[in-house]
């Protein structure tokens, strides 16, 4: 099966290199990489792993960074629990910002996750919350990130989203989104509210800046019409580093990516027990039936998800090289490398739920303007 | 030509029954007209002489004032001058404020001229603010009368207009109002903004409360979307009072309406001279070719435009009458019909221009949230 990679929806086995084709976004080189290497100081796993592989604009943000001129822009859409997979986008938005020390503008796009759902207004202000709470709890600098939620700072966003909006017709939106007539006019108008954010800062601070969104690269056509936008309005268009997606526990080949409406996610919320029983259900394993043909063939780490989480989350190369090897040479069963991968999970989490606590006292000093 | 009558067009000459059956509203007849005289003490000329025509729910609209729940609710799009037209309609909602006691809420639409006019935010916000004069010269209650304005109140009314956009899909607006797949996504969005003021004072004040609109019938197609929806959220639909538009200098049989596009319409900063000059270079006549020929035969007030204006702003019968008469007789002639006119304008426009240097310093006294 062909795979299918948009906002909405991924299905089928990602080939990333047609990806890079069809979306026209470029592949992150060596040279780019040493150059991120040497303006961060290290090297971060998911760009080392080739995590984040592909980008727009990327040498013109980083010129425009060695002269003071670059922002971070990334979102958060509140309408169920966070899962691992966002986590990981902002887990390495932290890291940029803290290596490069830039301000961070953080969407939390409240408005179209209550005209796209069947929740209520109340439901997603929930999950608002929630999610607040958990971004804060990753770790963000509160000083150089600021809350952006559509519908509390429409006053600084809507008149802005109507001078993108004035440049985008239907027409446009349909073919991009592949919206029909059917759809409700306020998710039509949205996406001239997201594109806010990637000059907003320009227009505060009265300097024309660049803007940098770390994203995963289903959300690349989002970003294509704020691109065409944005220099019809006076701006830069907004650069992007993109990242493959975390693959869901069912496996790389039947689901694409991670999404919270599988049930079958991980969430920043979930307690211990929770996620080994998701881990041991659910998890594809890449073993063989039974103890024996394990030990005598050897599993297979490149479709066993396990494996493959491990690559997002274990940040120390050697320990995963061994585990890559004792699994392919049968040394580790499955049971034994999802125990790895549970452990790992839950210390990170425990970790992540009492930030949670603390975090939750400082929301006001995340919302911009509020502060 | 049959008349063509949309909120952005109209055209030939129109025929205010058929607009009634067409449009599916109620005609003010005599039982609703005592019992509007009985509530505000005194009869309206505007109602009277049947400017004032028209209604959807208005006996549901006093009933719920007779109970202390109702409010008015106009607007403004500021986009250029303020015409003779629009004021007509204010000063009428003044005098439903001042004799029923009610709260006002006075929209201006700043961020939909934005998006159909081919002007600039900075011009629209220069319009806004000096329309915002012309409404408070008016003499509205500040005490009563909140005006909302899109790009400033985007906080309070974008969260309810997504409410109102969820139920609204781009094939109810298209059907509508006639919107393409080629208009801009901000227009296909705004009549959810526009909504919104009819059920906002419900929900600031936590209580069920009816809305009266006054305007000219050619709004109200955007108003019955607005029906449709507000029960489905849980809130009363908009009653109206509907009337005739004040005819173009032109005549009421080659344009309608007044239309601030036409360029020979009133404003309210005219000065007298280029009052005076409007009406006699454009102002229709219905008088004879020759002075002998209309002494002879008389004029036709029916289609004499400044007999016509003096039907809106001749608040006295006997005198309008008197002037009917003479003119009819061929006793007045044109030109001095023409000078009633310019004098009866000039004297309003006086007293309002002088009113305007005070409105100035009060605007903030308007504003919602700010008082």
């Amino acid at each position: 099966m062909p795979h299918i990679v948009t906002p909405w929806e991924v299905k089928g086995s990602v080939d990333y290199d047609r990806l890079i084709t069809e979306f026209g976004v470029s592949r992150i080189d060596e040279l780019l990489l040493k150059r991120i290497k040497k303006l961060t100081g290290e090297m971060h796993p998911l760009l080392k792993r080739g995590v984040f592989f592909a980008h727009r604009d990327l040498n013109f943000a980083l010129d425009e960074y060695e002269k003071g001129n670059l922002f971070l822009y990334t979102g958060c859409g509140p309408s169920g629990p966070i899962h691992m997979g966002h986590a990981l986008v902002w887990m390495f938005v932290k890291w940029l910002q803290d290596k490069l020390g830039l301000e961070l503008y953080f969407q939390f796009t409240d408005d179209e996750k209550f005209l796209v759902k069947d929740k209520s207004y109340e439901e997603i202000q929930k999950w608002l919350q929630e999610n607040m709470i958990d971004v804060i709890a990753l770790g963000f600098d509160p000083k150089k990130t600021f809350f952006l939620i559509d519908t509390k700072h429409a006053n600084l966003i809507y008149p802005e989203a109507i001078k993108v909006a004035k440049k985008l017709t239907f027409s446009m939106v349909k073919s991009a989104f592949g919206l029909t007539n059917e759809n409700n006019v306020g998710t039509i108008f949205f996406t001239s509210m997201q594109a806010v954010p990637a000059f907003l800062p320009s227009v505060i601070k009265k300097k024309k800046l660049a803007c940098l969104i770390p994203h995963a690269i289903d959300q690349d056509p989002h970003f294509r019409l704020t691109r065409d936008i944005l220099p019809k309005l006076g701006y830069y268009k907004p650069a992007s580093i993109q990242c493959r997606f975390l693959p869901s526990l069912k496996g790389m080949h039947e689901e694409g990516k991670l999404s919270s409406s599988t049930g079958e996610a991980i969430y920043l919320t979930d307690d211990p027990k929770t996620v080994r029983e998701k881990i041991n259900k659910h998890a594809f394993s890449g073993g063989q039936a039974t103890v024996e043909e394990h030990r005598k063939k050897g599993g297979n780490p490149e479709i066993d998800v396990s494996y493959q989480w491990l690559t997002f989350f274990e940040e120390d190369d050697q320990k995963l090289q061994k585990i890559y090897q004792n699994y392919k040479s049968g040394k580790l069963l499955s049971g034994e490398l999802k125990a790895i991968l549970v452990e790992k999970l839950n210390t990170f989490l425990a970790k992540h739920q009492k930030k949670r606590v603390l975090a939750e006292k400082k929301i006001n000093q995340f919302i911009y303007n509020l502060k």
